[in-house]
């Protein structure tokens, strides 16, 4: 999983059914530093981000889990909203 | 997920058997701010792109996921076509 | 997808049970200029492809998907041959 | 898989349901000469690393293979702790 | 699929168990004109290959295959050795 900024959403009205519904936010993959790190990407969301925070997500098939028994062709998708990480 | 543009489309008549009938897109994948990131790709689509269109698209397995129960042999498609985006 | 250039082939005689029988080709992966993009890498053939023919192919696991219900243990593989390409 | 070091870990309050109870570790990944190599991520454990350690671990749905039948939703997860690794 | 030669190995007495007895072994990816191309990693090793030698490799979760029923949590694993390859 990896750090990430929510910078901004998606609007899409025509887009496979099974995406009906869902939230697409835009991520800016941050370091354990907070510096960008990496291209924007486009994330579905289980965990109820909105803009501004800072949250980690999932690459691959696993961003699809939350949605069971649904297939969600999703690549992305939030899992969780950082409270803080601490560098130990 | 990640923003595109589509670019341009791939003729094929030699080709794995679940591919046949499939519209095969050249993408050019681009960043929040709307500048090409990454390579180009060939992707599947199902949501009635063009060329010319802005879209998102997935990669991996989750690509085949709207062709179910058709094992779509394909790592990339398309999944929605983008109105707009906004940065917050 | 990517497209590429089938540019060699590997002799293996001592593989997985599964991918015996199975041409292993050499690819070099192009972007949609033609130019090479990225590492080359080893693919199985679904296709029916030959050296020097540009093709296009899948990563991942979708790659052992035209050889089920066989499990061949691989992560990239040619699904098409490439007749021409347009750029919109 | 990959060496890391173990650098941190993240405290996420909101998150999946399933990666509740997990620890959520900061990773350095790490080249065979023990140089960093690549972006921090964020990795679940199921091998009892702490912060310090040098770990190997997994990325995709592979990741989430130790906590079946629960369908964590990671794509990252740490499977073991190295006491040493020799270049031959 | 990749080229890469083996380089070394990883003593990991605890780690997940459906690792126990599996040699892990460090590769170093090569390209198809024999130079180093991309970051060291820990394979899996189905193959019965030893250091110093040429091998080619799967990466995600197909690395697993060669296992199955047994779910290793793996992403790289060694499927065949390389007698040589010719670039055409």
């Amino acid at each position: 999983m990896q750090l990430a900024r929510v910078i901004g959403d998606v609007i899409a009205t025509r887009k496979d059914e099974n995406l009906h519904g869902m939230k697409l936010l835009v991520l800016q993959p941050i370091t354990a530093d907070g510096s960008p790190a990496g291209r924007t990407l486009v994330a579905v969301d289980s965990a109820g981000a909105g803009i501004g925070e800072t949250v980690f997500f999932v690459r691959g098939k696993e961003a699809s889990f939350p949605f069971y028994p649904t297939e969600v062709p999703t690549d992305a998708g939030i899992v969780g909203i950082v409270d803080r990480w601490d560098l130990g």
